[in-house]
């Protein structure tokens, strides 16, 4: 029975191609997002093409249950979930105070935060038990910093920040390997930024960051350096770091 | 009519400190806190047989309405308020993953992140018609960094956190000074540290840390440098600082 | 024999306006700058006819033994150095790493970092003994993230920053308050920003940020903020803070 | 012609294995360390027993031009240096202020963060030219905050971390790949480590961390992180990490 990649949040960008580095690797990958089924079926499709092994489910993260039935049937008729990444963001563009409703703040913590510790609660006991896991959270600069605009997006990561050292904390020494990766810089990534931006807008934004693209954090590469840090050895792990195109400045920088 | 200071976590440690500090400023305090009518009379009795002026109110902050009709009834019936210092804590003690419910996890996020999140966005558009307000923001360590054991803590004052720097970029500008004070170690209060460990054993800590109790930071201490920040100049604001006893090691240094 | 507040950088901004805030206040201000005896005096003028008492040296402090002597003989025929605050910047602008020198970057360390050093050296000792004594430092964001064309600079204050850590954690059990504050922010200063931009520019920047100028950081409500953190109680102590005009973007909101 | 990894500080530990992880795949390594031909002859051994490619030299860092022309004869008779591990520490172990000299202190910045500027001043040039490069730098937790005793260590690994951020941001752009890595634990390292604790010390603390010695950082380990990081894709960069063991506290959780 092969490992399980639980993926949450697996678009077309860092979250489906993460998925498809650990099935090329020989893990299961299970590939999990809120909609689109076509879509989804798609990075399934891809990976099983390549001899790889994956499945894919519609869920919805903030809905009661969701997550925690979805662990226990992975767990129950999959195989048991080895690594998981959590790659749901929060982010709803820059809005004003006024312009934040309650329910736009709320939605943000329940989805990256709330989201996070429904997960760790989960799943943290079977890797526990098992002596061994992973858990990857795709972050953002608002975790550590707040700008206008960014009220529930930065109150929403900056939690998970925390939220990722108290778990580590407690579960590392348990063999668990935490690890908080912020994404400083856009991704090529059509279902994020591309819909964000449009279809004409996102191609322009590719094309004018060179020929190779690379301007624009490329997800396959971005999936090594996932996949690295979940394979370090458990004497040597990294718990947070940063990643940008050589072309961007630090989030200190600007 | 006196300028309004508002304290939301008014007990006889930090908020009904301050609140005293603002009332012997000129002031009209209100005190809010969530129960205990004797202790908070107590608090706006000292107040006015000080020759100052100061309201109390029982305040359930997490039930919806609460804080904006009490903004609301104050601004209408009170004054402008012109303060406010968010004192309200999230600290349940440390509880392993699988001791913190979702329920408590819930509820630190409700208390200390959204409670601020809704007092900024009632009181900001009435601050910013005047052109001026002040947003004090009571922190812990648990807002920079995670421990074991921390897990709602953590996440809601790592949250706060963000919130307080996104509310600064946006009403900085405006005239509306956001403050976040880390308070990084005991508090001599009977309140909330007296009441955790009881009256035994905090009595005995406040007899460990000296004649003078200052290894224990002393509410009206604090208070001063809350009333100093308030009053800074609109040139050189301050946004982040720490306070802990001289006896203490900073959180870093542990 | 009034307490002696040293100021090592003392020009017409933070560190002559501070001294003078000290001398206000009942301190025998020293003032040392390492040129302009013209303008040094008349610092120290404008402190004495205000009815304070104030002593002004020349001192150039990358020398030998300059630092060290000037505290000795301030101890030996002045009185007791109570509070220090080292105001030495080593900003020499932007400057790409190809015209940065072996010598610049030294010198920049030399002055911001080894100059610290020596003096914490030097007075430690004698506030030890005493069971008191304050040390600020006026530092620059450059402490916290080093930016282009700031090789020296951010090298310089970031050595510094970690100095005052350290230096924290051994003296303030001791009784020695080391406070590190981060001017985030153009300051009203002739001799620094006006002969950075010269006297024009300088002017025309004085008006663009109102007829208040307080978009410029303005030096005698700045020294109101050092002054308070210098009398802060001792189980209250505030280690760090950043200041900035309300009109400023932080540095993290870049 | 083989790509050069050059190595300033190659003991046993981290310095010499990530030389060797270079070596094994295809690089020529340039291992310098100050003393100790015997070693560094070893390693060199077992490098090129093992099919790859090495030399030694003994280099004393602090030295004028020794940085400068091994850069220049490297270049001249080995290959172009397309990697740089800068790995120079500045520990002597935790002093009090009245314990470290000023020359203790300077010996730290002239090692540590003035080694590194020299380093890249040299090393730059070259890499700016041929539009790549990758320096990598060893750092510790001083780097991040300082402790008691850490005067000189933390001064210069401060000033080091900030110098990183500038280069970052000069010469990311241009293709150089600058990595600060943060080592948060103890390291499984006979030259340093051993030599500290004695052999006797050193024996007891890698068996009571367990029979598989992960309690301690592994530096082969390690090496697989150093080598991930310098071929991560232009689009995707790392500019800092942490490492520790599994079993250990983050430094912030202590």
């Amino acid at each position: 029975m092969k490992p399980v990649c639980l993926v949450v949040g697996a678009g077309a960008g860092i979250g489906g191609t993460v998925g498809k580095r650990f099935a090329d690797a020989g893990y299961h990958a299970v590939l999990c997002r809120r909609s689109d089924q076509q879509g989804l079926g798609k990075l399934v499709d891809d990976i099983t093409k390549a001899g790889g092994s994956a499945s894919g489910f519609l869920l919805n993260a903030v809905e009661p249950d969701s997550i925690e039935n979805m662990v226990a049937s992975i767990e129950a008729d999959i195989g048991p979930i080895e690594v998981v990444l959590f790659n749901l963001g929060a982010q709803i563009g820059d809005r004003l105070l006024q312009d934040t409703t309650y329910k736009a703040f709320e939605m943000g913590w329940r989805m990256a935060t709330f989201g996070l510790f429904r997960l760790a609660s989960t799943v943290c006991p079977l890797m526990e038990a098992r002596g061994k896991g992973v858990i990857l959270v795709t972050s953002a600069t608002a975790a550590v910093r707040g700008n206008k605009g960014q009220h529930s997006h930065a109150a929403a990561m900056g939690g998970r920040r925390m939220l990722c050292q108290s778990l580590n904390a407690e579960f590392g020494p348990k063999g668990i390997h935490v690890a908080h990766i912020v994404i400083d810089g856009a991704v090529d990534a059509p279902d994020t930024l591309g819909k964000m931006l449009g279809a004409e807008k996102f191609q322009q934004l590719r094309e004018s960051r060179g020929m190779d693209n690379d301007g624009l954090m490329l997800p396959e590469k971005i999936a090594e350096t996932y996949f690295h840090i979940a394979q370090q050895h458990r004497s040597v792990w990294t718990h947070e770091l940063d990643m940008r195109s050589y072309s961007d400045l630090a989030w200190w920088n600007h």
